[in-house]
């Protein structure tokens, strides 16, 4: 690859990482436009819904400099009129003569930008690479429901809370921001009823206490138990409730979220392990030993190893004292 | 530090880390020897007790190329008459002009090198860096006890096997690998007589199947339960049992082991953390979740989350799917 398309394929990737969470049901793709002077003129991310994609938010940083110039988008354009008009027809109208895309569109309905590029003189590139902000939008799109992450912070022997219930905290600073963080690129962030009910949860990315950021992931609690009178931040802040996971997956997926994180309990933590729906797990391991507690899962996944829920590793990474572990489905 | 000094010490730390688990209860210290030309001409590691230090075997692997030359030890050469002269006056007499060291020696009997060279004319300087290969024998000295290892293979939830005791392969090839050549260097591998009457271990450092290596570590069970009869393989290949803790330390410390391994079950780790002296800690983490099965303790450390095993995180390596995470104690 040459060394402005790979400066501009990594611009291009900073900016989907930089709106990942705020674009579904559309993926967070970046894009960057470099001149006919060989010369990086502009750079977008996709816009909330109803908004213009990355290529168009790149297109207009460019302004003139579009004719004759090249475009780096993480994603294949899309050839579909929605609320938006087709980022293919737009490329081919501001003049650019190359584009080089990432991943294809796994979308029936928005596919076919590469080929209406070609058809129209461009010259089309695959860029042979991956992007972590497009990993769960594509998973989403291929399994047909959203993406679901498993988070715990636990201790090294696997409980997340001592046996009096006590849990804060079990890791350090580092994990916690970690966790706000990850949060705030998720559409919906959620909890069982005996979490909500125990804990009484905010549910917030909070990076800053003064200032939560504008935009917060969906809170959403599943199980039966009636939690009026309870939870008391959740009804302030706002929450939806479901029976259990099947249906919430269902009506998640219809509000248009792709990207969601469970935090637990460990009685819903089993159910998404037991439904066979958990595509990542993000363990944050505290450097400790308690010996006895409460654990990840609250009941067996088998009874013999063979039965065990099985992962591959993707990711270690240090935080302060603590590891944290991200791991994937094992298809 | 200068580029030869460089090379010659990453030759010595290598020499030492080649003899971890064959000098006991001296330490496996290495040497190098850079001649007058600059030329490095002599490495050698400690040999087994009674044998010769590091610094006599690179001394005689330089022969007459040791004038003038420099000589540079993860150690403070000794100045102690035991079995072996003391290597203070071997460097002297060999007509070394310049001692480079890394750690001093916290044996009061030996120490004194650094001074006893420096009386004779050697330039003496001490390097700031630290010797992976010492750990244990210095925490040993300071401690005045074996260092210990306590080792586990669990899965991500902390279980060391599902609820039917099955556990053959939790952890993957790259990790059973790696606890052999851990078991290899260490003085000593210890199990509760609950682990020896369940599995009818060998405790044996296999790398080749076919050639087990010569030198295996110490076979220690520790527990008042009565062996005769079961654990065919600790019998056959020879162990030494002791009834509790306390009395194993002691009498191991007596036969000159420095580096133990506890290897388990969970009674018996559990032990190690409630008598304080678990000084490393190394886990090997599989990527799965069970639920329920046999934790990593067989007893809860305290009944709030203050009272957990705190520890250090030193390293974190992946072993193929595995993580192998490695912790300090908290002092």
């Amino acid at each position: 690859m040459d060394d402005r398309i790979g400066q501009a394929l990594a611009a291009a990737i900073a900016a989907g990482d930089q709106v990942r969470g705020t674009t579904s049901p559309n993926p967070p793709v970046g894009a960057a436009i470099i001149s006919a002077a060989g010369e990086l003129v502009g750079v977008g991310g996709t816009q909330p819904a109803g908004g213009a994609h990355a290529e168009i938010m790149a297109l207009a940083a460019a302004g003139e400099r579009t004719r004759g110039g090249v475009a780096v988008v993480t994603l294949e354009p899309c050839n579909h009129r929605g609320r938006t008009g087709p980022c293919s027809h737009a490329l081919v109208e501001a003049g650019i003569r190359q584009v080089h895309y990432v991943h294809s569109d796994p979308n029936a309905q928005a596919a076919g930008g590469a080929e209406y590029l070609r058809d129209h003189g461009v010259e089309v590139v695959q860029l042979s690479t991956t992007v972590p902000a497009l990993k769960s939008w594509l998973s989403a799109l291929r399994l047909g429901r959203p993406h679901v992450t498993l988070k715990f912070a636990q201790t090294l022997d696997g409980f997340t809370a001592a046996s009096d219930g006590s849990s804060q905290w079990i890791t350090g600073e580092h994990s916690r921001r970690d966790v706000h963080r990850d949060r705030l690129h998720r559409d919906a962030i959620i909890i069982g009823t005996g979490t909500a009910l125990a804990d009484n949860p905010s549910l917030t990315a909070r990076l800053d206490e003064a200032t939560p950021p504008e935009r917060q992931p969906r809170r959403v609690v599943i199980g039966t138990r009636d939690l009026s009178g309870y939870a008391e931040n959740l009804h302030r802040l706002g929450f939806e409730q479901y029976p259990e996971i099947s249906v919430a997956m269902a009506a998640l997926w219809d509000k248009g979220d792709r990207d969601i994180l469970v935090e637990g309990g460990a009685g819903l933590a089993s159910g998404f392990i037991e439904e066979g729906v958990v595509d990542t797990v993000r363990a944050y391991l505290a450097p400790m030993l308690l010996g006895d507690g409460r654990g990840i899962l609250s009941r067996a996944v088998g009874q013999t190893l063979v039965d065990a829920a099985r992962f591959h590793l993707d990711d270690v990474s240090r935080l302060g004292e603590d590891v944290l572990l991200e791991f994937s489905r094992k298809d």
